[in-house]
Order: C-alpha cells, then sequence, then structure tokens
C-alpha cells in the first residue's frame, strides 16, 4: 500500500502535539479560530428550521443541485454586489462546504502538481494545508501592517517559475490581523494581470470590522475575471453549519461546479435553505454590527491588558476587525517553545510555525484570538500568559 | 488563464443535455437517483433538531473535528461492527460529507497522476468522474448478474501497469441493481491481496434488500486492512444533509483526515448530531424495515409492467434491493438515443453512456429508477416508455 505524492507531502506536522488541546476545565485557549457561540442567531435558526420541516422538509431532505440552492445563492449575489461591489456581470456565485472548499476547488481546478502558489507568510494554515495537498510549490511574501509586500511580490513572480495563482487575505489576515490597503490591493491585481497569474482572494472576516474605514475588495476592482472570491457565513451565522460561497467569472465557476459534484454532490440543503431564510426575513446587518460590538470590546480588553502587562519587547498588531492578534518577539526566541511554555501555564496560543511556508525554521510569532474567550478569560489568559512571555523574552 | 489538466479532462459530457430535466409537471423521471421523500423519517428530525436548539445548540453551530462527531462516528461503528461484521480492532472510521466524499478522498490520497483505477463497467458515473478528476485512468471490468467478471478483472491485474485501486459497488450495483455474489467478492479480495491493489467497496444501498439472502461485505473478509468500506445515511434518512462514511485501517483513516481537514473541515455538525441522536434514540432497523416493503412494492410494479409491455428484445435486471433496474436492447441500438426518444416522450432515463469509462461508445443500455415515481407515476410511465421503446426496438 502506498499513498499518493500529494498526500504524502501533508505530513503530520511536530506543531500538532503542541495545537492538541487538553481536556481541562481550567485551561485559557487563545489558540482556536472560533467564533463566540453568543454570536449564533439561535432563536432565528431555530424557528426557521422548525418551519422548514413543517412546510418544506421533502425538498430539505432530498438531493440539491452542485451549484447550491437558488435563493442562497441569489440572496448571496445580491448582498455580494449591492453592498460590496463584488460582483459584476460576468459573474457567477457558487455555494460551498465553507470558505474551506472554496479554497480546496479552487487549486484542484487551477494547479498541476509543482506549480507554485505566491502566499502571504504568514498565512491561514488551512488554506496552505489545502495548495500542498495538490503538489504546490508555496513561495511565501512577507506581510507588513499594510499587507503583503508588493515590491517582493513583483520579484517572485518575476524569478518563480509556473506561478499560478497569489494566495492573499486581504482583510483581517490570519494569522496577523492586519488589513492590506488599498494601494497594494490594485498593485497585487495589476502584477496580476502583468504576470498572468490568478487571485484567490481569501475572505472569511471582511464583515466583521469594528474599527476604522472598509477598504473594498481586490474582487471589486477586478474587471477580467482575474479574482476569485472566497468568502463564508461561518462567522457572521455559524461554522458548524458549513456554509460558504465563491464569486467568480462564470467559466470558473462552472469549473468549481464539476469539482463540487465529484467532491461531495452538494452542500447540506436544509442549512442552505435555513440560510436563504435568515438572510431574507431577518436583519443580517443589524445581526453583523451586534457580533463587531461584541469583538471590538473584546480585542480592546485584550490590547490593553497586553499593553499593561507585557514585556515592551513583545510587538504586537492592533486589528480593526476579525479574529486575532498576533504577536512577534526578538529575534531568536521561538514561538513554538513560548506556545509549549504557555500551554503548561494553562493558557494556549498558536505557534508562528503553524503560519509559515516552511515550517522547518524557527519563528519569534504566536497568534492570539480575542473572539471566543469571555472577558473575565482573556483577562486571566493574558495575566498567565504574561508571566510566561515576559520570563521567556527576560 | 489555464485550468489544471485533471480538470480538463473531466469535460462537461454530450450526455449533458439528455439528464437536464424540463420543469414540465407532466414529466415522470425514472433518471434521478433520489430516494422516496415519503422514506424521511421527518417527525423524529424535527423533534430531534428543535431538543439540539435548546440543549446543545452552542455546540451544534460551533467548529467540530474532522474526524466527526465522536457519539456518531461511534454509534456508525458500532452497527457496522455488530450487525454487519464491518469493523476490525484494526480498523477506524470517518464521518464524510455523504459517500460521495468518501470515493473523492479515497482517490486523492491513493492515486498519482496516470495512475490506473479498475471499475466495474458499467459504473456510477459520480465515482468515476471523481476518480478522473485525480488524472486516474480507467479500466473497465464487465459486470454481469453475479457482479464483476473476476476472470477479466484477474487478466486486467496482470496486464495493466500502476493499477491502484479496485473500485466496486457489489451489492446493488449502480446503474445494474446486481449484486455480486459470495465466491468472486472472495476472489476480489484474494486478488487484491495478489496484486497488492487496495479495494474501494461502494456500499451506499446495502442496507436496501427487499429480498433474497443478504451477502456479506467484502470488508468484513478483509483481514490486512486491503479494503476502503463507504457508507451512507443518504438512502436511509436523508441525502440532502450530506452524512456519509468511510471505514478502513487506521493508517487510511488517519489520511482521510488530512484529506477531511483540507476538503471541507468538517462535515455539518448539527445534522451529524441529529443523525447520532435518532441512530441513539430510534430504531433505525425498523426504518429500513420499511423503506424496504415500499421499495420493494415500487420495483414489483415497475417490473411487473415492464414484463407486460415491453418487447422481448428488452432485457432487464431482477434486482433484489437498491435503487435501480437496468435495460439491456439488442446490440446496435443506442441507449442515448432511446433516452433522448423517451424525453420527448416525457419519460426520463439514463442512457448507458453515462455510466461507462470510455463515453465515445455507444451501449444499447438505459437505466431505471424505481424509488422516487409513485407508484401512479411508475405504471404510467412505463406505458410511455414501452411505446417509445417497443417501436425504437421495432
Amino acid at each position: 500500500m502506498e499513498f499518493s505524492i500529494r498526500i504524502s507531502a501533508l505530513k503530520p506536522s511536530a506543531i500538532r502535539e503542541i495545537l492538541k488541546i487538553p481536556n481541562d476545565p481550567d485551561l485559557i485557549s487563545f489558540a482556536a479560530g472560533n467564533p463566540a457561540p453568543d454570536s449564533f442567531p439561535v432563536d432565528e435558526m431555530k424557528a426557521i428550521a422548525a418551519k422548514i420541516f413543517d412546510t418544506s422538509a421533502a425538498s430539505a431532505l432530498q438531493y440539491g443541485v452542485s451549484e447550491g440552492y437558488t435563493p442562497l445563492r441569489d440572496i448571496t449575489k445580491k448582498r455580494m454586489t449591492e453592498k460590496h461591489g463584488i460582483m459584476s456581470e460576468n459573474d457567477d456565485l457558487i455555494i460551498t462546504s465553507g470558505g474551506q472548499q472554496a479554497i480546496e476547488m479552487t487549486a484542484k481546478i487551477f494547479l498541476n502538481e509543482g506549480d507554485a502558489v505566491i502566499c502571504e507568510e504568514p498565512a491561514f494554515v488551512g488554506a496552505l494545508n489545502a495548495l500542498r495537498s495538490y503538489g504546490a510549490r508555496l513561495v511565501g511574501v512577507p506581510v507588513d501592517d499594510d499587507g503583503m509586500d508588493v515590491a517582493v511580490l513583483e520579484e517572485k513572480l518575476k524569478t518563480e517559475k509556473n506561478v499560478k495563482l497569489i494566495y492573499t487575505i486581504p482583510t483581517f489576515q490570519n494569522p496577523t490581523g492586519t488589513t492590506m490597503s488599498l494601494e497594494r490591493r490594485r498593485k497585487v491585481l495589476e502584477l496580476a494581470e502583468k504576470y498572468d497569474v490568478m487571485v484567490l482572494e481569501d475572505s472569511p472576516y471582511f464583515e466583521l470590522r469594528f474599527r476604522g474605514e472598509s477598504v473594498p475588495t481586490i474582487k471589486s476592482m477586478d474587471k477580467n475575471g482575474r479574482v476569485i472570491f472566497s468568502g463564508s457565513y461561518s462567522k457572521i451565522l455559524s461554522p458548524g453549519i458549513r456554509i460558504g460561497f465563491a464569486c467568480a467569472s462564470k467559466e470558473i465557476i462552472s469549473k468549481l461546479t464539476v469539482a463540487k459534484q465529484v467532491s461531495d454532490v452538494h452542500t447540506n440543503l436544509f442549512f442552505q435553505m435555513l440560510a436563504a431564510e435568515y438572510l431574507t426575513n431577518c436583519d443580517i446587518d443589524a445581526h453583523i454590527a451586534k457580533i463587531c460590538d461584541m469583538y471590538r470590546i473584546k480585542a480592546d480588553k485584550m490590547l490593553e491588558c497586553m499593553e499593561k502587562k507585557f514585556s515592551p519587547k513583545v510587538k504586537f498588531t492592533r486589528p480593526e476587525g476579525g479574529l486575532f492578534i498576533s504577536c512577534t518577539m526578538p529575534d531568536g526566541f521561538d514561538g513554538a517553545e513560548l506556545a509549549s511554555r504557555a500551554k503548561a501555564a494553562k493558557v494556549t496560543v498558536v505557534p508562528g510555525v503553524a503560519f509559515a511556508t516552511d515550517d522547518t525554521k524557527v519563528y519569534p510569532t504566536f497568534r492570539l484570538n480575542f473572539s471566543l474567550p469571555s472577558l473575565d478569560e482573556i483577562e486571566r489568559g493574558i495575566d498567565r500568559l504574561a508571566k510566561v512571555v515576559n520570563e521567556y523574552v527576560g
């Protein structure tokens, strides 16, 4: 028995042990990527579910079409067009099983084994692994407070062979929490055109802005079908229902639909109908505003505690939205060592190495999540973490 | 912009037009693969859903683990072991987004581009396309009333290069409806051992036996982790919820879990919890017995009408379970032409070419589904179809 080359490349990572969360009620987790459970509109969902069982059970429980439930596609298209200027008349939309599937299927339809993908460094590990699972060669480009370094991006586009895709989370990036500037977004698109590569704009958090001015998506500036926009209902409705979507040119959506058909036929139809009903009859924008208020308070609390308690040697980002804050220790320190010591002190963080294209190196960074813990957990957790990190960096 | 080689191979088929179902209330469809909507346990599911919203909404709507919801895995393992003898102590189980995903991920973890997969000819088109989507070279082995021809299978195993997998639906095969004999199942496993290839035993229908003696699964005879068993709740609970599973050696399940993580993180958690609760507190075996009664009556009705109305030149299978009957016209006639004429007469069937490894040839076969139409539709539909087919075969 021999596994495929592509999947053998995805070896269990050394950091997996660190990420394993012990079942300890006293443990405080800043390691998750989960939304706050009190952000789920449970009462509305419950009422809609009962209604679907009463009026449409036979269709909600039957097979559906691979593109997704038409009313959910339509209302998602409408919102993305009217509110975010994302869809053009040449574009279409497919419902996916979470944003993750949009990334995996984009990799499947574009990448031949050995093709290069330029990605932000650091970047979301789930996306990096999806790209790796199709034999992609990952080429990292550093991220700063204004997003991807476009000078390095152009250099890589000039020198790397068989680049097919630029992978970016421009808004409230995972893990840094930072947002790419408008100027750089324009430049990314311009470079993609110039060097004839596609852009995968992964935006699971972009509606979760709790401060500052929103920046247009790269997709909204796309005139030539160069950008695949991946969105998600995970952070504004519920991640457990696994509903995301991709917007792209009709030609690309048609290929993604072929990939979707062979992958899982279609996404859970009952919850597609439930989401469509929610979006039609409830006020999703008011709901999002409520989530943003909740996350602003949590982020502010975490940042306030960090400013008070952390050694000035530890730098951290100040996100205007999303779920994450990224911390950087002085060069030479190891985020994995810090994560390991923190776990012993009953607070978990994700070490920077988890987000690297090259996981054999040492990174002085770690990621904190502020959406899941309560305000009290944030205060006590940062207290514990500060002791560990201050002792470590000296 | 250029798509990957693997996905470019999946070109829209010429038969897609025939399969497009016009929106016509007078049309009778024998072309579907859908279970009967009155087989869904709607009342029980509705009550369980309400209970989950009341007691466990925060966890049901949150992220879950990629292997699947533990109580659903446990009860599925228990049923498969105690009722079907499928799991050994070296085996494990993963929850997938329908049986389709188990097939797609098995292809992903085993196949390098250009590897050969031996499959039944004809076989389920969704599986063939999933295999093609990883660049598999499909090698067909004919199916008769006792399943795959094992003499041809051995010949292919001897002569074909880089064979990695044997793909089979041994029980109530799609599209033929026939069941592989015990002797041949033993032989398939023996040959897989001898030639060191894996067996993907796809069994979405195996619990839907409405007549005759059940035959042990190939997986139940597997001592060496040679078989991946793919099962599904689509035909015994609901296909719209997209819940299936794969049983295989622990090593393989661990690789499938890596593939699952990058594919869609996990299957809809709410319905995994709902299915676990259903299996724990409701009588699934009584429910399956009810579905089998329903399908026996429908299959018998269809066979009775076909015997009465069809020209003796048209042969057809007499399945003991599942959803399908397969028809064969004399050599030289074209199932695609028949399907096209039938559609004009307002009854749809699937032409044999849809299930072929080589879709450039002409096949004298077509598939009928008896689970979805009502008894009245079966009678009227066979009436229409008999006129068309009798006129065609002359």
